[in-house]
């Protein structure tokens, strides 16, 4: 039954995200989805973003939560505009939440939009919301195997982010084996580690999602 | 549209919940639905519960995952029973599939059925399988404040259970507050603190398992 239903939900969505699309692509603004699980860091690694690439581009974020306002909050507190969705349940964002939190946000004003979707490894890797790249985000603490159990999100993941590598003594975490299982998966991605908390690393990946920014600005131009 | 099809959805599988709870009760084995994030400890807790209660009760395990059999692989060598159950995309495990699983296992030899359900704090919340309770495990580095994101888990949850509290010096990690939202959301529910890595706070998770599938049993006979 619901896989049945699964490809006409998927429709309806696709047709809100291509909107998306293209209404960022005439804006030129460059859009992140950010997945991971619940706690993996994705506010800490949104906050170390901001702060590393503020001075350059533009930022604003939208947040996905099934409930609560604690991560828009954070970022509004780190003085960049934020917009709150709450999905009610549902475990993922879908297009036509994006296309309303779009229009709240001063879009004239933008270079870079990141989504933070809701805390899942599973649910939101099927659904397309108009962004750039989807970038996914593995802590340490989670175990190397995860990709070996949830393989379709690092599939779908143009970067994968491996955070809390500070805390990497602590736990028995094979990086090696890790960066086997995503290279088979993935074999287009790129990987960084970092922590978000320390800053290792952050840089990096900052300079990659620059570089992409810059890329789109370019073609648009 | 999936709201509309989640009554019967729901409806299906709760006729086959109903078939295990039946099939369980006649037998006389207490059935435990653990739910938490990837890697925050569902396979390291039962590995832990069964070298505590291995004396005592006869387990098996039954195994939730998108993919892969490691987990039925680690349960296995530590020789007990595990079926590993695949569920190819889904986030959450239905009651027909764990009906499946118990026909493959030797019920007149079993006390406790431990369900490892996919790793996600939000799909397999609405879904009961025939249970007799569902407890879920938070850990440490998934931070203090994912009651406030995920108040479903922490509701349908008999207990709560915050592993690998051997890093909370290392984490930002609120535990007066944790503990505040998980009494709101739950006041009836019983909370542990423990670490299944050095066994700290095994023990009395263990008793309060070890005395619920007692209770069962002295009902039944």
């Amino acid at each position: 039954m619901e896989v049945k239903l699964k490809k006409p939900i998927l429709d309806l969505n696709n047709r809100f995200a291509q909107e998306n699309q293209e209404l960022m692509q005439r804006q030129g603004i460059y859009v992140l989805d950010l997945l991971a699980s619940p706690g993996a860091g994705k506010t800490s690694l949104i906050l170390a973003t901001i702060e590393a690439l503020r001075s350059t581009w533009r930022i604003a974020v939208i947040e996905g939560d099934i409930a609560s306002d604690v991560d828009a909050v954070k970022i509004k507190e780190a003085g960049i505009p934020a917009v709150q969705i709450n999905t009610g349940g549902a475990c993922h964002l879908e297009a036509a939440m994006i296309a309303r939190a779009l229009h709240s946000l001063d879009l004239d004003n933008l270079d870079l939009i990141i989504i933070e979707n809701v805390g899942n490894l599973v649910c939101p890797t099927d659904f397309y919301l108009g962004e750039d790249a989807k970038a996914m985000i593995l802590s340490v603490p989670e175990g190397h195997d995860k990709p070996l159990k949830y393989p379709g999100v690092f599939q779908v993941a143009q970067a994968v982010v491996l955070n809390k590598v500070d805390t990497m003594p602590l736990f028995n975490f094979d990086e090696s084996a890790f960066r086997q299982s995503v290279a088979q998966l993935n074999p287009h991605g790129v990987l960084f580690s970092l922590s978000a908390t320390t800053q290792e690393g952050v840089r990096a990946w900052a300079q990659w999602l620059s570089d992409q920014i810059e890329e789109k600005k370019s073609c648009n131009s």
